[in-house]
């Protein structure tokens, strides 16, 4: 079942996941010359700035794919507000902020198609005609709704806008005609809902209109928060942003959850689920500089203090120049948000031409 | 709770229901002058061919509106999509012959406007914000939308366009910013999900965009079957069209339900629940004559035949300038057509600019 794609795009992650992109230079050497047959559509809910969970479990895969696949990243404000319509301004602050994080760490407009949900008018049309072939049911047994709503504590009251969430993302996947979607392993059940609409759509419609896409997961999607919980996160509040000061990293590596029978210099310490020495794996790229520390961190005799300041280090050299690229593009928000306009502009012929297709294929077409 | 238009409308129609429209001379009596201060939004779904229970419980109220107020009237293929998404010519090859319909009975294009509900696409979006503003079980509870999906044997495969069908409604009501909205009985819960949505909309993003709409529920609200059952409808196959021709008329009235027990012309005959009485009392404007047949009939000595042939007559003289009109339009249905996207052009600027409302009363005005 493992496709051409699939495989490549496996062992490049493989690849790459030992070769952190300091400065983005290793860019660079991906082939620029292959071919842009396939389709990328990815995005994030604009709801906060983004940290480095996000930079491991996807936006470093992204710089990646740009030069591989014409890749549309989408801000998805429209979804952000299925379960925010209480406080757009949660999700309408958010999206600069977020534009910002994506240009820090390399996505490049040149490249990457970036546009706002909410500008793209044909979604909302596209999402009713979904509606009618996927019933409530269905959307009731997908799995990461579910879970969702449990999360969100919706129970009884949940938003219809919450529960067809899926039918308006199939409609964000579809439009663009994308083939390979960058999910967690707990999105994949949206993918397949998108294939079912997709192949509903053709089916009923006698039409090869639509396009399925395939889920890419990548092998590192998750990086655990400071605290050392499974999942960084904003709502859990341990997360380090890639806009965090020099001061904010320094405070938040200190407390960061280490071993906790570690208490003396020279006792013997414990690597597994020690946030710091998780963090080194992913950050630093000098392997053999942290065998060195877990080995003598393991034999007692080196202080997490020691090895916390070392981490501090290694994220700022991450981090500078992240850092110093978003206080650049920081200076004119106006050319950041044009820069979204374009790709948006760029989009909307996309979706307008897709939209037509589907009123073709289901004989909607009065002007004809 | 009476509000004045609606009482005004009410005696209105009493007035109207005395004195039917042969001809569409008496709409020059109605005040010209009156402000047209209040909207309405009024449609159908284009299924099928318009028959005589719409002209009785909608069409005849909808040509003595037009004179008063702003007047929108939807041709809903969107919304009949919900339950037709495996049809859709079903529903496109409705549209110019519903148009023919608007026509033929009088609605005039220069005082009502007519437009095609896909053709806006203002719709899809604000569906899509509205959506947020209503539960999932707000909508299972929608008494129209219980009855419907028992009706089409949905159970537990209801498409969600069809659950969430209340709320594009409520799109459709409120784009145009409607504050009366004729409906039948039974659709009288769609106007209240309609302005909870305004309500919970106005509440949420502290505004007064939206407007709450009034139900106006015509006293004749409903013509019998030919069969004599309670509604004349096209599934139920026994309806007579705008659009029938005169042998139409003729056997569908012979086959007519009349008194099951009047079986010889000397029997006396009963009229309560008779259709062929039923239609005489809507259709003839000789109320004199009627009420002569009446007792005739129920004192004996009057055949089925001789009434039934009396209305065919009657029938006649209302269908014939209707059937005329039709057949004057009919010979350029691209004419037709033209009057349509004309209706639907101008409708479109309403549409962009209460959607810019709406979102601007959100806050999603990023070019802003």
């Amino acid at each position: 079942m493992c496709s051409f794609f699939l495989c490549s795009y496996n062992e490049e992650l493989l690849w790459y996941s030992g070769t952190i992109n300091f400065g983005f230079k290793s860019k660079e050497d991906v082939n620029m010359a292959s071919e842009k047959k396939d389709i990328i559509l990815t995005g994030d809910r604009p709801t906060g700035p983004l940290h480095l969970g996000h930079y491991v479990g996807s936006l470093e895969n992204r710089i990646i794919l740009q030069e591989k696949y014409k890749q549309y990243v989408m801000l998805a404000d429209l979804q952000a507000l299925t379960d925010n319509a209480g406080n757009p301004a949660k999700v309408t602050n958010n999206v600069l902020q977020v534009a910002l994080d994506y240009l820090a760490v390399g996505i490049d407009p040149q490249k990457t198609t970036c546009f706002i949900q909410s500008m793209i008018p044909q979604l909302g049309e596209i999402t009713m005609y979904y509606l009618n072939l996927v019933t409530v049911s269905r959307l009731e047994r997908n799995p990461t709704v579910k879970s969702e709503i449990k999360e969100r504590g919706f129970e009884k009251s949940i938003p219809a806008g919450f529960l067809t969430y899926p039918v308006s993302q199939a409609a964000d996947i579809t439009f663009v005609k994308a083939t390979l979607v960058p999910v967690g392993e707990d999105q994949k059940p949206m993918v397949e809902q998108t294939n079912e609409i997709v192949r509903a759509f053709n089916r009923t419609y006698n039409t090869d209109v639509l396009v399925e896409a395939k889920a890419i997961i990548p092998k590192v999607s998750r990086l655990s928060g400071i605290d050392g919980k499974d999942k960084m996160s904003k709502s859990l509040g341990n997360a380090i942003y890639l806009s965090d000061s020099p001061d904010d990293i320094s405070k938040k590596v200190m407390s960061m959850y280490t071993d906790p029978d570690h208490i003396r210099v020279e006792d013997p310490g414990k690597i597994e689920g020690n946030a710091v020495f998780t963090y080194l794996d992913v950050f630093d790229s000098d392997k053999k500089k942290v065998e060195e520390l877990k080995n003598h961190y393991k034999k007692g005799g080196l202080g997490d203090v020691k090895v916390k300041r070392y981490l501090i280090d290694v994220l700022e050299s991450f981090l500078v120049p992240i850092r110093k690229r978003r206080e650049e593009f920081a200076k004119d928000p106006a050319q950041v948000m044009d820069i979204l306009f374009k790709g948006t502009k760029e989009t909307e012929i996309v979706a307008q031409q897709t939209l037509s297709e589907i009123k073709e294929a289901m004989g909607i077409n009065y002007k004809k």
